[in-house]
């Protein structure tokens, strides 16, 4: 047993304002936030990340917190059991409850494995690619527990790496340092992710930019069906996601377009390994920039599919996030054969699915095209929703079949 | 050729307000609400169902639209050329349209075929059944153009047989009655629809209380993966969609539950069908207080599923609607197994998805039981959206896997 913030039990009581509504958090709220808790000098010492027990103004207990004076989410919910005694052993049979659920579901072990709130460890989020395991501890209590979790995970899982991976934007907002490290065992070169009848290429150590998300399994599945040995276009294609599926479900051919080459040549080996290499091509180059040589060119494709970064992370930048949104619908458009099909996707927090609905069929209508909605998706089931967070499905993809 | 309104152009004019909005039309709005039109003596004079073609108070034409004075949608835009002659051809053309979606995603002709407005047919239902079609002409044009739709319908697909159903409940907005009829060919006795690797039977002629609905498929399907060799209650079940799917995917069990001797009776003649009547029974009576009686005799199942009847069909039944799902959350969540799952339907138009999974959530927690959100379904591909009635979706699907 590793070291961990659970040892130290009972816990130090902090306590809720008058004002806020206790019944929220009693209903299953998974947060405090800083101008409902009431900071006193002792409750200002609690170091970020350590636990305490919650009690109501009434100073009756409600749940077992893990505080962070430092985050507007000043206090996140553990366990909704106040007496609750949070040891390794919680922690494995939080994991293991989290793995029950990927186990009963998918065939082969790459998924996320621990989706944060909605699996019972707040901030958490941890991808399994097979006997590797990327951690990302989100929230200062994980990252003082890291080595538990660490722990925990092998356990439950048999892994023989868990990297960790601080590249995380939220790590900021809880005062996180951004220094990723391999937390047990060693790991080098790329990995070979079997999905949708395809093999995907994960390079797991330079994180983000080049790794694989699971999130756009369904929608990648949802595509595939879509071309019936026709041709597909992949704007903003990443490692290929959308490609290979519709390649490995019988596509005529795909063109994946992304700025970044360590993505395309990620695709490209994907491709070969997926045995579809001859009907696979890539172009480098600003997304925009393609789309309107590829309209030029009089190209049309049975398939076009968009899956831009969030252009639309904060509310801030929702208003621009919402045109670009519009004219990707616009320019992707005028690249679909008549009675093909358009799927336009959208992982921006602030676009709402009505919000981004909205704008990228504006962008359709701009380009003279009349379309019909046959399926909207989101994030897969190993990205499960708290029940309170259920707002919180960032993962949007519009299926269009135009006229 | 059958005779149809379609031939009588070039049509008379009518006006919208120039309060109207003539920018929503032209931006994709199918529908003009009453107080939109300028309903003078001609307007007024023109028979409900018959075309016009649409201008703003500027006297630019808009569409061609078709009129009914007696609905408060007195206008339903049936072609975005304003200059478009709505002839046979026309019909032939928006059905073929519709079928090249259908058979583009489905192996078997068993779907909805026509999904009104979002196919270009407003107020237009048909559902195949193989050579069987069931049409509901929802609109007084689709009433007054029955036979040339059904050519049309005949001449596209080959169907033998087209059935006129008169049951909507929609038809009472448009002034029109509910005799239904056949319009070609004739049929009796069930039909086989295969359907998820199961076999269900489907009373077309009955009409809707014993009949099938197409729009759950995908539910269905994504339900079906969930028991994996355990038990199955599925409450509400109608003629056993959730049941037969998931013993055909290998359930070991399957309770289905219904008010209707009749639903139950196809129910079991698909389970014959679908060779696993061996796992299949039903009880017959209210689901509330089979639901009872199953929790005070102990029983747990792998995964429950509760489709119930629309609760909140309209504004006036909202609160009590969500108060009757919130009541079928909690009582469903009382015989998940620990660990199982739990599906809840809406099919309600009056709540949406967020005061459904609400009413649904606050229910699952009353039960002491906590969630997560795995996937949240909708109708399917062959129930396709009008971009600007993309809020219309009417089905929801909510999967939660308990603690």
């Amino acid at each position: 047993m590793t070291s961990s913030p659970f040892s130290a039990s009972p816990y130090p009581v902090i306590r809720l304002k008058p004002k806020a509504n206790a019944l929220t958090i009693r209903g299953g709220a998974p947060w405090v936030y800083s101008d409902e808790l009431v900071t006193d000098r002792r409750a200002r010492r609690l170091e970020a990340g350590s636990l305490a027990v919650l009690e109501d103004s009434d100073r009756e207990p409600i749940a077992v917190v893990t505080i962070n004076n430092d985050s507007k989410i000043i206090c996140r919910v553990m366990d909704r059991d106040p007496a609750a005694v949070l040891d390794q052993d919680w922690l494995v049979t939080r994991v293991r409850r989290a793995l029950a659920l990927r186990e009963h579901l998918y065939d082969a072990p790459f998924y996320r494995l621990i989706h944060a709130e909605a699996d019972g460890l707040p901030g958490v989020i941890v991808d399994r690619f097979g006997d590797v395991l990327v951690l990302q501890p989100n929230a200062a209590w994980a990252e003082t527990a890291c080595e538990g979790l660490a722990a925990a995970l092998v356990d439950v899982t048999g892994a023989s790496t868990v990297i960790k991976n601080a590249a995380g934007r939220a790590r900021g907002l809880e005062g996180l340092d951004d220094v990723s490290t391999t937390l047990v065992g060693a790991h080098e070169g790329l990995i070979d992710v079997p999905m949708n009848g395809a093999t995907y290429m994960a390079d797991v150590v330079d994180g983000q930019k080049t790794g694989l998300f699971f999130d756009q399994r369904d929608n990648h599945a949802w595509a595939a069906k879509l071309p019936r040995g026709g041709s597909v276009l992949d704007v903003f294609s990443h490692v290929g996601g959308f490609s290979l599926a519709a390649l490995a479900a019988g596509a005529s051919s795909a063109l994946a377009v992304d700025g970044s080459e360590p993505a395309l040549a990620l695709a490209e080996k994907g491709a070969q390994a997926s045995g579809v290499a001859d009907k696979f091509t890539t172009r480098k180059g600003d997304a925009f920039k393609v789309m309107e040589a590829l309209a030029s060119e009089g190209e049309l494709f049975d398939l076009v599919v968009a899956d831009p970064p969030a252009f639309a992370p904060n509310k801030q930048a929702l208003s621009n996030g919402l045109t670009a949104y519009s004219r990707v619908g616009s320019m992707a458009a005028k690249l679909v054969k008549p009675g093909g099909y358009l799927v336009l996707c959208s992982c921006s927090h602030a676009a709402d699915l009505t919000k981004f609905r909205q704008a990228s069929l504006r962008g359709v209508g701009k380009a003279g095209r009349q379309a019909q909605i046959i399926h909207t998706g989101s994030a897969g089931a190993d990205h499960p929703l708290h029940p309170a967070l259920a707002e919180s499905g960032y993962l949007k993809a519009i299926f269009l079949r135009l006229d």
